[in-house]
């Protein structure tokens, strides 16, 4: 087997789900697969959305509402006339590195609907940015986690800090 | 936190893609996200699909293309005018068990429609079962792995073995 050249990939970081009804798709994950039925729904208004936050299998799980018509998740859905996977973000070691690698490869960046910011940038967790193709129609997200030094200094200085 | 009580689910054993050409979404894999170029696409006659399967940040991915038109994976394209996540398969310890708790919880049976069959039947890696009921809008199947004596007996005698 040939592995291709791209060694920044490391892991999923999680799977983002466009869903109608945050506590509506929470209730049927918990009934049938095992996941808390208590799981904290959380209202982000700078995303305009309420998401679902929970492990499942060891991978996280993101079910995501949009809060208002027309938003990032619920123009999905409408697309789409189905609610589904809306994106997988994958965890590099080096996002500048993995960004390079992708754009050599013919990608191209998509703009973050919640920072109106194309290619790396600071995200609660850590640099983040999107690429403007999919893959096998679910939109690939990268992102390089904060070190534990690096969490701190978001924490009290925010994006510039970092 | 509590824990809703369906203690079988263990772990995901697959996510499957519905694609348009398993080739062309494997070739996007490969570019952007470090998977191997040259993984092989199997073709399946009784199932009606051709399909990459790789690992992929400790996930089975499995994209799949149906080769002929109104087939499983082409008509869910058809619906959403997109490809995307067709279903997640959980590993369960025990399908009979995972299937009762989610049938008390109103879950349905749908049929598998390679096999015409509802509820647990033996495939070739285990015994599986599809439910009638998305979570948000992603198709649940849950697979009890043959254990190796039961691998060999499938293998040897097929679905009356086992």
């Amino acid at each position: 087997m040939t592995k291709s050249d791209n060694p920044n990939v490391k892991s999923i970081k999680h799977m983002a789900f466009a869903v109608r009804d945050a506590e509506a798709a929470l209730a049927t994950y918990a009934r049938f697969l095992d996941v808390p039925a208590d799981t904290e729904i959380t209202h982000f208004p700078k995303s305009g959305n309420k998401v679902a936050l929970f492990d499942l299998g060891g991978i996280e799980y993101q079910l995501c509402q949009s809060t208002e018509k027309g938003g990032r998740f619920d123009a999905w859905i409408e697309e789409r006339g189905a609610e589904g996977l809306h994106h997988i973000c994958y965890e590099v070691d080096d996002i500048d590195a993995a960004l390079a690698h992708a754009q050599k490869q013919g990608a191209s960046l998509r703009e973050c609907k919640a920072c109106k910011k194309f290619g790396s940038h600071a995200h609660p967790e850590g640099w983040v940015a999107f690429l403007d193709n999919d893959a096998g129609g679910i939109e690939i997200e990268f992102m390089q986690v904060y070190t534990p030094a690096q969490l701190k200094a978001w924490e009290e200085g925010g994006a510039e800090a970092v």
